[in-house]
């Protein structure tokens, strides 16, 4: 007879437009095992949703034996209208639009799976093992810069959803009304003012018009730069890579400005590519910051109305987990649900009970 | 003996920059009886308090012998600290930083006194009394035009304060970075360019600059004009007016766009003088905002995943309860906070039981 099963385990799904990475997970170990595939989205949404399937029925067959299974957690591109885990319009998964996903791995896995927006369970994991565990914080919001800008929100220990799960889109707030076109169909979005696409797009777009020779050496004809091409060329010195990643601290920073003036929290999260060039985001980030909350020049640590909140002040602050953010949000996802759904109270992180 | 007090009553003050509205309300009769005074800000803090709080003696002393009192309300400008109920560079208060409003009514008045910010009351208002009655929606976001820009939001039937009661101030997210000077100290705020001082100012601004002849014949070199003058001039077919409503309606629909795709809320209303134009606004609003809101987009009433929303979908609407949304909410203030500290649950806004 089976006995013994020594603990609960999830597996989480990170599903991003490049890779997909599965992961078998434990409270006390953290992640046991994980498998990285590319996500081919030519072959459509059926083929990479087998391909996800396929990887966490490995798992399954794999940590079952010897774990107890609490579920299946899975963080996805959005838009993602909840609870019915239908994909609308996805701007980075042409093809997509309508796609039932969250039925279509319940049909493959022949399981219950936890579906939420991939910025979600990011903000997910900072909360319950990031920065708000450290700081003894149970509100926050956490803009996740990558290909697109993400964005979760987490109010009394709970993801807002807003009506149909599509709260939390705060990558397309407009920073520009003249700024360039967006994939949602607006324009000056902060996701074309801040992303690592955008950090890329505005270093081809300099060497095009003929006026950044350094960038344009760099890339010396051939490969696309990317992000992380731009920040290295910043901290070399060159001026116009330092000029491009002033401008997106200086988009975040207004972006996150008026996110402190509506929402009034204790902590903002930037995680993502992009946040992990914080060094070169931040002095402008905080200089609009400063100038276009007054919320936040009230509030931030130190200052008069900052005494008595949670973390000592509204704090602005780079992520702590790093890339594996999202693949540990959907690893403690299934957890947080139940959590969620045993209790109307407060929900203490996990781990932090 | 005195008995037989017939039914609870409570009183209410609207504290405006330049007027004071003080009444007598039950839940059953509405406003019994209201007091209107100048706000006689040269005079200073302490003299308008003076005169605020002898307004509501009187009413005390005028109705509590036939009814019993459940509390006095409180609606002020902003920025104000919660749970202190102290002001911070209020805007549109020269000479209050720091000035501690609850502390000095409850002094005088020697009862407790229930604050929140003037977007608060009025959004709560409008969710007891008006459009969150009429739609059964528990989730709203309210915007008031007036001197300022007001905001006050409604997360599951509770006012959401954030971690000092500064949030929602929406009023003061960017709308346009290169844009005016705002009183905050940032610039291309929504206040500045959709309020009914931005509206006078753009007339003003045009007149100035010789460009609009229909409204330098209006103002006739005398007063100036009011945001009303101007609404009345594109009414009657003036293209300069018609052109400041369209700007105005546009500043507001970037400003909508982001509130719709960071809360996905069922319900956005906009109150306040400027909003008894909504025709004039209306058109550049709604082509904004689905241009600029790919939630709204996906939505309103009758688009894919509007089905199943409380009140049929992302409704925008001007205010039900019109200029007395302020003052009905600092009078109902005192049976909220009376609910929400003998309940943890979702609060059924008054009178929907």
């Amino acid at each position: 007879m089976a006995t013994g099963k020594s603990q609960v385990f999830t597996v989480g799904v990170d599903f991003g437009g490049t890779n997909l990475r599965v992961a078998a997970y434990t409270p006390d170990c953290g992640i046991l095992h994980s498998i990285l595939l590319p996500t081919r989205l030519q072959a459509g949404p059926d083929a990479v949703v087998d391909d996800m399937c396929l990887a966490v029925q490995q798992l399954l067959d794999h940590f079952s034996p010897a774990h107890s299974l609490a579920g299946i957690g899975v963080g996805s591109p959005g838009p993602l209208e909840l609870p019915a885990g239908r994909l609308h319009h996805p701007p980075n998964l042409p093809g997509w639009d309508g796609y039932h996903l969250l039925a279509e791995m319940e049909k493959r896995l022949r399981r219950p799976v936890a579906i939420e927006g991939d910025a979600n369970v990011a903000v997910l994991a900072e909360y319950a093992l990031g920065l708000g565990k450290e700081l003894g914080i149970d509100s926050l919001c956490m803009l996740t810069l990558g290909t697109g800008v993400g964005n979760g929100i987490i109010l009394d220990g709970k993801l807002w959803h807003g009506a149909t799960g599509m709260g939390g889109e705060a990558g397309h707030m407009t920073i520009d009304p003249d700024g360039p076109i967006c994939g949602c169909g607006s324009n000056g979005c902060l996701e074309v003012c801040a992303s690592a696409t955008a950090v890329a797009n505005a270093a081809e777009h300099m060497i095009a018009e003929g006026n950044a020779h350094g960038l344009a050496r760099l890339k010396n004809g051939l490969v696309p730069l990317t992000a992380l091409d731009v920040a290295n060329a910043a901290r070399r010195g060159d001026p116009d890579a330092q000029y491009i990643y002033s401008e997106t601290g200086r988009a975040l920073g207004v972006g996150l400005a008026g996110l402190v003036n509506i929402l009034n929290l204790p902590l903002y999260v930037v995680g993502g590519g992009v946040a992990e060039s914080w060094d070169l985001l931040k002095p402008a980030l905080f200089e609009e910051l400063e100038r276009r909350s007054y919320v936040y020049a009230l509030t931030a640590p130190g200052r008069p109305a900052a005494s008595g909140m949670p973390g000592g002040g509204t704090r602005v602050m780079p992520a702590k987990l790093g890339p594996d953010a999202g693949l540990l949000g959907a690893c403690i996802l299934p957890l947080y649900q139940a959590k969620a759904a045993s209790t109307n109270s407060i929900l203490l992180p996990l781990g932090r009970e």
